[in-house]
């Protein structure tokens, strides 16, 4: 096997070149194999192994630096680097990460996770290079997806002016997680389907050669501020901007990428070399399914199908469901993604209105800015964004939709502890940035009956609303409380005593079991459904306070500025005996892992919380 | 005076048009007499007279949608639309906004502030129009500054699916409010040079003409996959992205604009229409000073100088101050600015360390990540941006500075009220928005000397830190309470008793006000300098409870997620006899206008504070 030659960094040198197709197809097969087992992001990195071991080939890793953009395609990367063993353990608890982290390996020098940082952030390090006098490569890799996303254009912007070398590779598979979107994309189309930059040149340097005065067109060309550059080049986007571009080359090529590094590296500014790589290449079913074997669940590899199927709804499925009986009710109900018509639930709100369907590309802040001028121009815009990814638009929700007081509906999925994806991934910040936006309203579901329900009543809200979900199966429990959403009102589902609970969205089943746990240690115990995180429920505070020893408000979400805070703020000038306990995510960042493991390791699990309610009511 | 006649919307329309240039005329000095007094913004103003009366020649308000990127160029707009005696009280508290603003009239269709939105709310605006079936047309007017913030860019590309109209007018002064910067900037200065679109075209048939077997070049390059209207066309930037451009047009000549808007209202999908104009245009002193009269204060129109020329040091020019020394001791020091350079207090620093100093343009996000890389290639990134425009790049401090725990230090200018720019601009979240990232520390002086002194503490310090401080004069005070800044240490100022105000920043200075009024009337109390939001001072929190009957938390920042909730969650486990109060900007926008007099209106002077107090004290 030559996978075994591969030990640690710059290894990869050591093989004779004859053997690249073998040692690709090798780690491919072995990337299928560990992933099958483990889950992951599985397309986007079997398209990237000859591009990985290319740019291997080509720098001097540590001194050297990659930065990947999202990070999630650097499996090879972690392979070719030392860390074969690490898959066993992928993406698990106190395992190897998904993505690029500087603590893992001195080889990853910058961590990603969201899209569309790693031109900035390789603009940074050419700086730093320039400034502190080193000469060394620096490439930054992107995907033709995370172009749609603004700051790659700021980056580009500004790289424009780099008077030194800096490499981006554009890794373009003519994907994000699902279709591209937008101008860009129908410009890298037109890219992809022209030959080689050196043919076209020659192409028309001969067609000229040919024509009597063929000199003197290009000549004219010039006057008229064209350059013939200009003309034959099929990169212009990026070269008007400044920026050189090298390109198309094949992805899978590793002697023709090799070529064009080694030509980028010469270039005396930003250069872009453009590569086409097929997503999920040498895996049947990833092909033909890439948006859903983008991040997949562990699979048979002979069917492709996933090894334990989902049997339960998860909140995503109720999402969908509602948003298409309400798209049916109302001519005016909008849905906007942010390149996720799949994540969120929205393909089937896609299929069914398409003409009030908006798939924006990876652009939080366009998606939220655009909403708000949907909802000024009358209709109901419902936003469907992940927590840890609409942080992109908490200027543009504070700025354009709330000052405003638009009626823009923020539908946001994967808030609380998403899992394996790890910290940049979970989202655990989105109660304390949309608590301190003036005029937002911000509701949570304690089961998958409540999620329905507040969607409708949040469409017919005249006023921003969020409704915050977790990842993972809906909770199908205490059906029976069903109590109609009221503006502001908590619901009470068990007033018994001594102990209060107050809990929020998922933590109210956590909270059904913490209940228990303590009526069976003799306590008796109140339970709140929060329902609203803003505006917070007075009157239930009010009571909580007046009828317990303890108040325990229980949250998915950091401590700070979190709905714990609120409910201790808004106590002003009530009993001042109560105790508090706020249950909360400390103030740390969440790694990758199971989140059943998580919740027990920062001690938000109803066991932890259960003995600290008991240590509480004992002292 | 032809001015009169215009008393409300449409009325330019009854003006003869040889009558435009005069009326122009009229409305400059109108404009210059009016901010001479109010201040203003008074260059971008002046640039946009004949600009916005084409528009409003062109359009029928409020039916047809003009969306004014940023918005403080729409005075002439708020003219010719029945406000003319707004102009009285233009930015007081009371009057009227220096921005558009739904609530002041029907024909300001949507709110704005900062930068680069323009292109994603009339995108909103359009297909609201489509889906319910209008026929309006849609305008957005953006600055060639504004083009460089990545949301713009984010809109174009989905602007560049759109089969129906929509008038994208880039009204192009070649300034941010300071120069411009980049890739962009370079490119639209070479479109500016150009000939006019047609006269191109044209130049170019002729010499092909001239030439045998000219048509067979033309064939040539296009089975080279460009086409011949890339050769021709100036604006291939946007064309590349499947938005039409028309353009340049003199946008100063109100005929030539007009024709160019008819003509883009034919064509069926997006259109930028590239006016060039000049900043200032017809006052002297503004077309030589653009920065300086970018935002004004009252000036004498003769000389062009400030009414009142400033005789007390700001917190600017402390951090400029600091800034040049700290680079003049390290060379690893670097400072990054978004469009600010003047505004920041930067412009020094640039001057003598050019190297070291990185303008990116109106482009938060960038700037973060950006600073990221500088930091983790081995420099000391000093960001300054304003609070209210740091909330951008919310998730790139979460993401990629604190994840990765990079020492980059956020130099937050403009943190509290900001006055007459209103409830855009306002820097009363930071402390909230950043409060709730783990690994982030906070910072805020209470006087001159305490500024630099953090400042030197920061740029030292080995992680990520903020330091706010407001706009406006430094204070001066409370010169000998200077004790080494440390690491989550705040400063006791007075130890007297009774009542204990923990006053963060700028409410250092109204604390040593409300002591005073307290003493007078008989209390005792102590006063605490948090200096660190983040992480709190323990036990400065464990004193103050223990020893006081009354802990009182102050604040220029909005409640929620802000110190004083810091300070009552730290309370856990300590007494639970001492009361709180917590003095912060209540949950709503705060509205344009004097500072002391929103303060009042708000109730965080120190009048209402004290009557506050010995209410909660009496009661």
């Amino acid at each position: 096997m030559l996978l075994d030659k591969i030990k640690g960094v710059n290894d990869i040198k050591n093989i004779d070149p004859s053997d690249y197709q073998e040692l690709a197809q090798e780690i491919r097969e072995f990337l299928i194999e560990k992933i099958s087992h483990t889950g992951g992001h599985l397309g986007s990195n079997l398209g990237a192994v000859e591009l990985t071991m290319a740019l291997h080939l080509f720098l001097n890793l540590p001194e050297d630096k990659l930065v990947w953009d999202v990070g999630h395609q650097s499996y090879t990367h972690k392979f070719l680097t030392g860390r074969k063993d690490g898959f066993e353990n992928l993406r698990k608890f106190g395992g190897m990460s998904g993505f690029p982290k500087r603590k893992e390996s001195d080889c990853d020098c910058f961590d990603t996770g969201h899209s569309s940082t790693s031109i900035s952030a390789g603009l940074g390090l050419v700086k730093a290079r320039d400034i502190q006098g080193r000469s060394n490569t620096i490439v930054s890799v992107i995907g033709d997806g995370s172009l749609t996303g603004g700051m790659a254009y700021e980056a580009l912007n500004n790289a424009a002016k780099l008077e030194t070398n800096f490499i981006i590779v554009l890794n373009d598979n003519n994907m994000s997680i699902s279709e591209n979107v937008g101008g860009v994309s129908k410009y890298l189309n037109n890219l992809r389907s022209a030959n080689a930059y050196l043919d076209i040149k020659e192409g028309v340097y001969k067609t000229l050669k040919d024509i009597p005065k063929g000199d003197k067109v290009v000549e004219g060309i010039r006057k008229a501020k064209s350059s013939f550059k200009q003309l034959v080049v099929p990169g212009m986007f990026f070269e008007d901007m400044g920026v050189t571009y090298l390109g198309p080359v094949d992805g899978h090529d590793i002697q023709a990428m090799l070529r064009a590094f080694q030509e980028a590296r010469r270039i005396r500014n930003a250069v872009i070399v453009h590569v086409i790589t097929q997503k999920g290449k040498g895996f049947a079913p990833a092909e033909r399914h890439p948006a859903r074997f983008h991040g997949a669940e562990p699979f048979d590899i002979e069917t492709g199908l996933p090894s334990k199927p989902r049997t339960t709804a998860n909140y995503t499925d109720i999402f969908s469901t509602v948003m298409t009986k309400l798209g049916a009710r109302d001519k005016n109900v909008v849905a906007i993604t942010a390149a996720m018509p799949d994540g969120t639930g929205l393909k089937r709100f896609r299929n069914m209105y398409p003409d009030r369907f908006f798939d924006v590309g990876i652009a939080e802040e366009h998606a939220v800015t655009f909403a708000a001028g949907l909802a000024a121009g009358g209709l109901r815009p419902v936003v469907a964004i992940y927590s840890s990814f609409l942080q992109r638009a908490y200027d543009q929700i504070l700025h354009d939709v709330c000052i405003q007081n638009l009626p823009v509906v923020f539908a946001i999925d994967r808030a609380g502890l998403v899992g394996s994806d790890g910290e940049t991934h979970q989202g655990i910040f989105d109660l304390s940035y949309l608590s301190s936006i003036p005029g937002m309203h911000i509701m949570a579901p304690k089961n998958k009956w409540e999620l329905s329900d507040m969607l409708k009543f949040a469409v017919a809200f005249d006023a921003p609303i969020a409704i915050r979900y977790p990842r993972g199966e809906a909770y199908a429990g205490l059906k029976e409380y069903r109590a109609p959403v009221e503006l502001g009102k908590s619901e009470l589902i068990y007033a018994e005593g001594d102990i209060c609970l107050m809990a929020v969205g998922s933590m109210v089943k956590t909270a059904e079991t913490v209940k228990e746990m303590l009526n069976d240690a003799g306590y008796k115990c109140s339970l709140i459904n929060a329902r609203f995180v803003k505006p917070i429920d007075l009157e239930a505070v009010k009571w909580a306070v007046e009828n317990h020893n303890l108040v325990v408000t229980m949250e998915e979400n950091v401590a700070s500025g979190g709905y714990g805070e609120k409910v201790r703020e808004a106590v002003d000038g009530l009993s001042n005996k109560v105790r508090f306990l706020t249950i909360a995510i400390p103030d740390e960042y969440v790694e990758h892992g199971n989140v059943d493991l998580l919740k027990k390791e920062i001690g938000i699990d109803a066991e932890t919380i259960t003995d600290r309610i008991k240590r509480e009511m004992e002292s």
